[in-house]
């Protein structure tokens, strides 16, 4: 397997100004996977109850993603409500439920350790570090995470920070997890925890790309209509880390590009509620959108 | 003349987390001018009083500034005094004391009407049109605005946008003139008011350029210290037209190197209090940043 994601499976309710669902396919680990499979072989790591329904299985399996590691169990499945106003930034969360998430005990085969990239969607860091612990240390892995676990638990944070590769993460976050306003600084600052490469994703913004020896930045696709932001973050993690894992040398040009494809798969995905539109591309539209990324950028 | 500015000459007191500044030189058309005048011959239109320092006239003639058309009345130079918190984004206004600035009205003479870009710094919609009155209708006009005149002046300000060619404005403000929120409709909407190109300034997050047949964005160059985030704006405006002053054929890589050595400029300025780091650059600093704009974005 090339590419392991680890995260959540959820059911959304998602109110924005322009409409809403109720109980739709949502989580990390969902959003991250469909964005991937139009890049690379993928497996996914996750815990859904009876109630999770089988076509979303489907949905999976059509986009040719290994779904064997979304154990099924009785209960309950993970369940968030949001809503977004008119500024379709951040969402006030008006209910959430783990139900089964709260017993996700991931355990990864042999082959799962032995994927090229692991993506840790966010989740509880002590959970991210159990994952880590079976993974060789030559592995590239890369990890989200949430204001959440930044004021909780900062320390265990910090371990995960030292053990992975690559940590994605938003503006607001970065600020709040190095105390640094300015976010070079706050990117350096980071990296002086462990992780050589950071992710500041910066919604409409684009995102602003750090390791040790140089800054990348792209700006956000130019969208004139956002219908849902949720699964941004996680639909820029899969492309990103799909096409790193698709490609053969790892140099600053295939992160370049690879970050690209990573705001092209976020852009099309808040065009839709839900994965309506993410799970229903295919190359032609994703290299179209690369080339207009291109063309917004060039000087 | 190549390039005429017309703005306001000020003494600000400037206030931010690494210092503060009392009657240091400033004004709209002071940042652009120098910052222009990097790039080609100048000429600045403006009033001051008797207080404003004679060393600051000669360093607009260090520049080779023509300050000619700086009038010095009897009376009090426009004098602004603010405030900027850690996060450096827009300043609390402490004071602002229009002083001889009431009474400027400024009569361009045949030369000055033959310049090939006339820039507006931000003025009283009012008093723009009546420079756009004495200007021949072919001449390239540019404008900057802010709030104070979107919510008291709306109708006068829609006029001066019927009669330019390029309007620059801060997102903020974009969003207060269209009533849009999201930047791409803002920017069509400011098109349909007249003006056939926007440019919409976005602070740290660079800006979004749009006319009738393109977007074209670049992020801000990724500053660690910023000290004085006052007239980013204005310098911008002073490269950005300043370059497309020096250029023969005005085609879109044109205007797309002109925003970028507006960016540099701003950034540059940003670095320091007052003109200090802005009068003080030279052609090798501006190159460079600007070969560095180019490594910070290219994929």
């Amino acid at each position: 397997m090339k590419f392991l994601i680890i995260g959540s499976v959820a059911l959304d309710t998602v109110q924005t100004p322009f409409g809403k669902i109720k109980n739709a396919l949502g989580g990390s680990a969902i959003y991250a996977s469909i964005s991937a499979s139009y890049f690379t072989d993928v497996k996914v790591l996750g815990i859904a109850g009876v109630d999770f329904p089988q076509k979303y299985i489907k949905l999976l399996k059509r986009r040719g993603i290994d779904a064997s590691g979304i154990e099924i169990r009785n209960g309950k499945t993970f369940r968030w409500e949001g809503k977004y106003g008119w500024n379709l930034n951040s969402p006030q969360t008006l209910a959430t439920h783990l139900n089964l998430l709260a017993e996700f005990n991931p355990r990864l085969s042999e082959s799962d350790k032995n994927s090229d990239f692991i993506l840790l969607a966010n989740n509880d860091p002590d959970l991210q570090l159990k994952v880590i612990s079976q993974v060789p240390s030559s592995k590239l892995i890369a990890a989200d995470t949430i204001e959440l676990w930044i004021r909780k638990k900062k320390a265990k944070l910090i371990k995960v920070l030292e053990a992975i590769d690559i940590l994605m993460i938003n503006e607001d976050e970065a600020r709040l997890l190095s105390k640094e306003t300015n976010l070079v600084k706050a990117a350096k600052k980071i990296i002086s925890y462990g992780t050589p490469k950071v992710i500041i994703k910066k919604g409409e913004h684009g995102l602003l790309y750090v390791n040790k020896n140089s800054f990348f930045s792209c700006p956000g696709y130019p969208l004139e209509t956002v219908y849902d932001p949720t699964g941004a973050g996680d639909s820029f993690a899969g492309g990103f880390l799909g096409f790193l894992s698709s490609v053969n040398t790892l140099n600053e040009a295939a992160y370049r590009k690879a970050l690209i494809y990573g705001s092209v798969m976020a852009s099309y995905n808040v065009e839709g509620f839900s994965l309506n539109v993410l799970s229903r591309l295919n190359k032609r539209l994703i290299e179209k959108r690369y080339k207009e990324f291109r063309k917004l950028t060039k000087f």
